[in-house]
């Protein structure tokens, strides 16, 4: 079955305001295997209504708005769609005392304005509102249903838990959804479809999604069916074979994030890490600790912006920055072993660059970035030129070092499955 | 001239995303005067698409969309629009060396699938991206512009601002939109409402939002208009009555971020600024480092997670964390005074809390903060509690200390205003 849905509000048309109803409304709609093939989003307007809902019929089995359920005369979603079925709207006894209960409940007596809240068009089921006073309505017409719904979440969400979800459930007849999540980093878009494009081109019951942006791609497989266990075996062999395709590049196939899984690496290994920052500013760091329970891997950090705090907090010879400009291999090197060796930590991350916008030279353009991690034997340094805008050059920094500390221990775990170490 | 905007994105119809360009194309489509009448949100489908354009042509002047411009093969807003109007794609020379050249930057070769962002319908005009590969394209027909912008945010206001704004401006002849945005932070939003509403619901020329998030509450003014020295007149006024309503609490008349008024006071001041954090992990550094330039007033700063590293990189003493403990008023003013002597700043800032989700006890619960401000002569703290989640509590957190710095500089103004300094 596909859907859509329509959010209605003038206000989710200005700059300060868009739809998110719809998040909640996708996720349990996909748990039913009912796909969302469409969203509009549209002002308090009876005729744009009209035509989206009039639209909406040509294309979905399942329609599902949200908001303009309302007292006042701005609220038109009812009499929008009872126009465009031809139902009539009439008054709703059972709904009208509901809405006198409500006030009477509060110690308030019900607004002549509410009484349009009880019209209901002819044929349509209302939907009982245990937190407002807008019932929803459920109307079935031309082999499609349609369901209205009030705009605050909290009503939505109890509303459609309630009385929606198994009404749906019985339309759509046990079919589901179920997903996977590969996240990758270090590799171009382009280069990553070669790779895998022979993969999920041919598939028919999987449907593919690449997404890039933040320094790392993600690859979001999806696929419906009335049976766990094919569905899960069908997503496994697919995901396993992009996970061969991509080898090294995929840092996470159940949906976290890098810093998560470089948490999850330092916690295994029982190792700790420190990180001496400068173009970054402590993003490193920030990503790091925004994990519970992070001080059993993170013992510090310093943001050594200024030249003389590289060689207060993290050793780093004053002849070093001198030669060798700030922006080095030598000086990130030695802000990795030095923040290593001052903090105690196993690894040590050093990482110096130019975020922009100004700043660069020919020899050393914005965008360059010198990474290092030192372990105490031995460090490896890389210098990388990213581009796009300060903060896009700054994360996809933090990306790189973050990914540099997880294959530090994929080498290790690889060697060990060998018997070399 | 009545807008629609077209999200492009499969992605974008699953629970873990939704379009957010449509609010930055909102904001610069109502200064032009365009109203958006309409919002689409389509998956990467050609018929799908093709359809979406379709309707968009039938009620709207400006059809933007965003996305589905990409290299691979599930891209395909390009066709779908070609093929709806009727015009054949055609490789365009210049865009091809333009996507080349980037390549090269990059040190890169050209993907051949990188050939189908070259392609160009005829008689469009190709918007070039500085910040990607995927061109933009503007296309005039049936009286109507549409103009196809790449989904990557960054790359979408960058190409809206150099090549669209402009363009649409010469269309849409004259009416424009006028706005002031009031920034406040440290104040509920029921006595801040409490305080201006007398002020601004009686207006009938200007919308008025307010928008609680973030650790702080926002207030957007807007009125359109063709004069431009009336409208501003107007917005003046009211922003006038509203500060002189919530005084000190308004740290930003001109839509600026918290981190840029507390540079431009530092900057002012010739002062300098160093931070020791805790709870917030480098969250302050990072937000105080993500301006250009921030090299002129941030000298550095330690993220001493550790006891050992408290007393190591800010001279806090054994004996006070161990009678007082890590999350106490008494080591928040050792952590700002430490940090302020040992990098020579003017400033220092000390912060330590606990962000839970565990931590927490009846005397120190979750959220409990203490921030202090060294100054050199004297040092303030304050005890805060903060609700919500781990990154909530380290987000306002570092609102808070920001504010502390902001308004160190307001009494300083102040005083000298007065003859006092």
């Amino acid at each position: 079955m596909r859907a859509e849905i329509i959010a209605v509000g003038s206000e989710l048309l200005t700059p300060d305001r868009t739809d998110t109803n719809s998040l909640f409304l996708t996720s349990e709609l996909n748990k039913l295997g009912i796909e969302v093939v469409h969203k509009t989003i549209v002002g308090d307007s009876e005729p744009d209504l009209r035509e989206a809902f009039a639209q909406a019929f040509e294309r979905a089995d399942v329609i599902v708005s949200s908001g303009g359920l309302g007292p006042t005369e701005d609220d038109v979603t009812r009499e929008a769609l009872s126009d465009l079925l031809g139902r009539k709207l009439e008054s709703n006894l059972e709904v009208l005392r509901a809405i006198q209960e409500r006030f009477a409940r509060m110690g308030r007596q019900m607004a002549e304005v509410n009484k349009r809240q009880a019209m209901v068009p002819e044929g349509a089921i209302p939907l009982e509102n245990l937190r407002g006073t807008a019932p929803g309505l459920w109307i079935e017409a031309r082999e499609r249903v349609a369901i209205l719904l009030p705009g605050p979440p909290d009503e939505l969400q109890a509303m459609f838990a309630r009385q929606v979800a198994e009404r749906l459930a019985r339309r759509s007849g046990g079919m589901r959804q179920f997903s996977r999540q590969l996240r990758t980093t270090g590799m171009a878009e382009s280069d990553l479809d070669e790779r895998i494009k022979a993969i999920y081109l041919p598939l028919k019951d999987v449907t593919t999604t690449i997404l890039a942006g933040g320094g790392e791609i993600q690859i979001h497989l999806r696929t419906w069916n009335k049976d766990s266990h094919s569905a899960n075996q069908l997503l496994d062999e697919v995901a396993g074979r992009i996970n061969m395709a991509l080898g090294d590049f995929v840092f996470s196939d159940n949906g976290l994030p890098l810093e998560e899984i470089v948490a999850e690496a330092l916690n295994k290994h029982n190792a700790t890490l420190s990180t001496a920052e400068s173009c970054t500013g402590g993003l490193i760091a920030e990503r790091l600790t925004s994990i519970p329970g992070s001080s059993s891997y993170f013992l510090g950090g310093v943001v050594s912006y200024s030249n003389e705090l590289k060689t207060a907090w993290a050793d780093v010879p004053t002849e070093l920055i001198e030669s060798k400009g700030a922006v080095s291999a030598e000086v990130a090197i030695a802000l990795a072993e030095g923040i290593r060796r001052s903090t105690g930590s196993s690894l040590g991350i050093g990482i110096t660059g130019i975020a922009g916008p100004s700043g660069g030279t020919p020899e050393k353009p914005v965008g360059l970035v010198h990474i290092a991690l030192a372990d105490g034997k031995e460090t490896r340094e890389r210098p990388v030129r990213f581009m796009g805008d300060r903060n896009r050059i700054r994360w996809s920094a933090s990306q790189a070092a973050l990914d540099m500390v997880r294959r530090h221990f994929l080498n290790g775990d690889r060697a060990q499955k060998l018997g070399k170490s």
